[in-house]
């Protein structure tokens, strides 16, 4: 899916491209207008001006625009964090950077963010931002992670290099979870709350320098991993240990 | 309120009490068969037998009602874990078993809660388990696990005692979201991670003897207290701080 070329800052874009941005533009609308549930395949056609052909040419139905939507929103944020991750080089203001980061581009979504949440809070649905099917936007996303890790100046050991991204995303999807639900004004406290879990963030990596501490990390990643059934590539099996 | 005589567990209950309970228990049947929305206090009322303004006397609105099954739930909660927390010695033990028989007991409300998720997911809505609405049925939960800390043979250190039982019970609050999605047989990945999550916790408590880690766990504490308006008395004013 050629998402980087699916956000407004994308240049030159072929006329496929401007096709698929704008069947995907018109369906957002469409949802925040009249719902995610209430809108049809068809009607996010005749409004873009394509035929119905045409636009499940492009995406294969209504899930398929939520997860072009999301790899929308991924991009976008790469493109906004780039210069806090160009810049930075503490921990704490790289992620704290990163997280208002994607407050800022996610502010025009947020009236459909609370419609669509009940769709999306089902881990097992294909809309959750854990499901299978949203695994490229999530990729996405924890690379955006790895990055504020690999960046600073942190010392962090091997054996939490690949858990900790994924624990800082999972973070991040509270953060995001908080947000949908935030009336203050222009998410005054969703800022704040970035701001504080970046920092208790940086303290948390900080202290496992202590190797007493890395087998609990490990053990909250792995436990996240067996019960988030799209955080792994494929749905785990009961384990006989637990 | 008589909370603990609410549920079917109880022995002689007066008239009043009865009818309360009577009202209780038609208005969740009407709330699982028709949803929460579109039942309103008049339907509740004719369906129980009772006048409209009989209903209204012992509970002031829907949301009320929803109260109400909050304590009944946490009361059937306490009684259901005493035989735990009267054998068990193991925090480990103590918590899974505790955690379990909230899912045990949850479990002829699953579908309701399903169905009624989105309108307890607002953490701003007198209906979420975090307003200052739930107080009540909040801190009947809160005191068992306050229970399970006090009579394991784990030692805490004082600092970490009022902090303990708060987090703990927002572990469960994890669970039970977790539980709403979870559609394995009897709930299995459920009682799953009812007891991973319980061994987690016993090892990161064992851990808490490491004096480095108390100030993290209190400031875990600290932002969920500042970011979850009904955790403390009264909405937290934005600190300057942050």
């Amino acid at each position: 899916m050629p998402a980087k070329n699916d956000g407004p800052e994308a240049g030159t874009q072929s006329k496929s491209e401007h096709t698929r941005a704008l069947i995907l533009e018109t369906a957002m609308r469409l949802f925040q207008e009249n719902g995610y549930d209430k809108t049809t395949m068809r009607a996010i056609a005749k409004e873009a001006g394509v035929s119905v052909g045409n636009a499940y040419y492009y995406f294969a139905g209504k899930e398929h625009l939520i997860q072009g939507f999301y790899d929308r929103i991924a991009a976008e944020h790469q493109v906004a964090a780039r210069s806090v991750l160009e810049t930075e080089t503490a921990l704490e203001a790289r992620l704290a950077g990163v997280l208002t980061a994607w407050l800022d581009i996610a502010e025009p979504y947020h009236e459909f963010a609370v419609q669509f949440f009940k769709n999306a809070a089902d881990p097992d649905s294909p809309l959750s931002p854990f499901s299978a099917e949203s695994e490229h936007a999530r990729e996405q996303a924890i690379s955006v992670h790895r990055e504020v890790l690999a960046g600073s100046k942190s010392k962090v050991s091997p054996e939490l290099r690949d858990a900790l991204p994924e624990l800082m995303w999972l973070s991040q999807m509270g953060l995001v979870l908080y947000w949908v639900f935030d009336r203050t004004e222009d998410r005054e406290r969703s800022y704040r709350l970035a701001r504080r879990g970046a920092r208790l963030t940086a303290r948390g990596v900080a202290l496992s320098r202590f190797r007493v501490l890395r087998p609990l990390v490990l053990e909250v990643h792995e436990l996240f991993n067996d019960f988030l059934p799209g955080m792994t590539k494929a749905l785990p099996a009961p384990r006989s240990r637990t």
